[in-house]
């Protein structure tokens, strides 16, 4: 399996055994996370951000540094050369010059294909348009797997938006890579949109339901998605499904023991604080293992790791 | 005394034992920051900035640099994910993940004790509110014990906006710990808060005035601050004040030959050109101190120092 | 020749000895920027970027990375102290506190000048005002000699906006050290700026023109650059123009097989992508050489090469 100098554009690029080996080799960077690393001593990362996300610059920034690399780039279109009116392909054919791996987010569908095929170093999507995301589906799966020792059997829950999230269209295509049982909860406007719905329904198990509390007792993970009133007609639509996707601690009572709670975060309110405390709230341990499966797939496509 | 893995929120949380090692540690660190030190190598600091402060934030991370560390964050609060609605307890608890010590600096009163109490490492307060500033406060004192030998005995006059400048609050505080006499010199409309100065006059000598010429002869050290229009009524009103309350060269012919003029920085017209060549002048030095003492907390908080 | 402590100010400032030296000194850098280095381990550059120019801050922050210094700075004039009212040669004399060198971009003329008298620490113009930019200039002359081998005795094409072009004016006076032929090529409201045209006249050969197309047969390098449409009266003016300085694949038919076409980039549409893929397309290989002649200087300004 060849990673070195490969690009990490969509999740659909992936089979079973590549995603698996990146998985793997996140087991192998975690102690190189923790105690530091110098493996990349001498490599750079542009990180280059056409919309910000603050978060996923951070957890790639610090997964660069903890492998001893460094970091540079710009969060902020305005300021970039862009402005001048530059297009995409010479952005990429400039900053190769500065750095050995691109990151790119950007947010028109395409622009992190558009940059790999300039670009002649590799090129890590870091969310382009409303569908690709990879490096979030791979860190929900690594979660999965380390918290729960396995994918494979799993009962899954996706929650909320199903229709707008673009998280859960890449995850939900990840897991029908596995064998699982996959429940999607959503209100009727938000219902998990046709394609992606269609594609994994041919590969595993689907059920499609609305109410959140009948599934409790037999999940294995719930993924907790946020619902945003703008996809509404009216407020008053809004206020009617709004309360079904808040989960609180109580929600949790008829939950197994070992189920676990995941949200892509930021969350606005549709995990109650009272879950943060519960055994089962793993969304900031998710943060964690973000930052280890972009240190694993930075090692992959720079040679490091293999 | 215990530093390791501890939060500097507040001066008010430190005892003047405590604010006397770290100043003692700054000695200690001054060599490594002069060479470069790889002591904390593979230490990442978050620069958690919600409202700018390029130069708090440049001395904080060239401190890291220095030390061997490396540094990420933010300094734009738009762009950062609380955009999207997220609260500061969770932007915390994702952050912890990419970094070993925090540093924030926010608008708003008793967002770094938030940010601490959430925090698994430590955290380090550069600025929050109209009142906290504690590493500002220590390099104040730094300073004045470096050029000055020690900081018991000395005169000491804070002069310009006592009312409203946060810096100023804080020093006072932190100099009511020392045996030193304490000179406020302000307009009417701008005298020392009133909580801040029951509580100094408790413990220190504390003389009001309103004529800055009549303390220069007596001070060892002159500590200026910035009017600001803003604070008055009238521009007539603040035109009438603002004269006295600028500094020149001439001023200082009365005073002694050690006595040292201090300043926050940044200046507007508080301290006249003409005062940057002569002996007295130490604002530019304060700079390069404030540098050394955060290198000392950072050192101390992670554990590097002892 | 002593670089060590000098400030990089002004492309005039330098003889034709010097600037060669600079140049050799490129070659040296070359291994390390490929591998990396540890030379300036513990060296820390400060960007102060006035305004917004990316891709150049970038491109020394690379230089800088990969000679294993460390980098901070600002690039949003907007979040700088500056806003708070402070003046230039105050921000200097408190950056220099946080670094080693100071690299500065400044919509002014004269900026980088007025911060090399105040900076006890070395100072490098990374752009200032319409006029100055000398590292772009020396990158232009590197790229030139690493291509053909040598300067003199070229036949050298600056094409576009002579007038109001930042880079063709330092790069002009820069040429006429060398004993090279220079051909204008401009709409006669965007000819050669008159005083740089007297002073390169006076050293070396110049030809006027307007037709691109005549002088290509025997150029050895076209440095193209953007005319821009606020320079014209009326739209019509500069459509009238605007054709015949787009650069296409079919127009270098007549052209050396070793000519080269230089451009400072960002393009808009000046150059065509059909050029790209012919042999004489430079213009991405001279941003890795713009990165070596920075990673040079600051070398030879830090003390690093002789």
């Amino acid at each position: 399996m060849e990673f070195a100098g490969r690009d990490i554009v969509s999740i659909r690029d992936f089979s079973r055994e590549e995603i698996d080996h990146v998985l793997e080799m996140t087991d192998v960077v975690e102690p190189m996370a923790k105690k530091g690393s110098h493996t990349l001593d001498g490599k750079i990362m542009a990180t280059l951000f056409f919309e910000p996300s603050t978060r996923t610059r951070l957890s790639f920034e610090s997964a660069m540094y903890r492998y001893g690399g460094k970091c540079l780039g710009f969060a902020e279109p305005k300021i970039a050369s862009v402005e001048k009116g530059e297009n995409l392909a010479d952005t990429v054919r400039v900053v190769e010059s500065y750095a050995d791996v691109l990151v790119i987010r950007h947010p028109l569908e395409g622009a992190a294909r558009l940059a790999a095929e300039f670009a002649s170093v590799p090129v890590i999507n870091a969310g382009t348009g409303a569908e690709e995301h990879p490096t979030q589906a791979m860190l929900d799966l690594y979660t999965m797997r380390k918290e729960l020792g396995k994918i494979d059997g799993l009962n899954i829950v996706l929650a909320g938006d199903l229709r707008y999230g673009r998280t859960v269209h890449s995850l939900a295509y990840a897991l029908s890579l596995y064998d699982i049982n996959l429940h999607l909860v959503s209100p009727p406007l938000l219902k998990m949109k046709k394609e992606v719905l269609e594609e994994v329904k041919g590969r595993i198990k689907v059920h499609e339901l609305e109410d959140l509390s009948k599934v409790i007792p037999e999940a294995d993970v719930i993924y907790m998605t946020r619902i945003q009133k703008e996809r509404f007609g009216s407020l008053e639509d809004y206020e009617k499904v709004r309360g079904s996707y808040i989960l609180t601690a109580d929600d949790l009572s008829p939950a197994k023991p070992g189920m676990i709670v995941m949200h892509p975060l930021p969350r606005v309110d549709e995990i109650a604080n009272s879950v943060d405390d519960t055994p089962h709230s793993k969304y900031f341990k998710q943060v964690w293992y973000g930052l280890l499966v972009r240190m694993s797939l930075i090692g992959l496509v720079l040679g490091a790791l293999s």
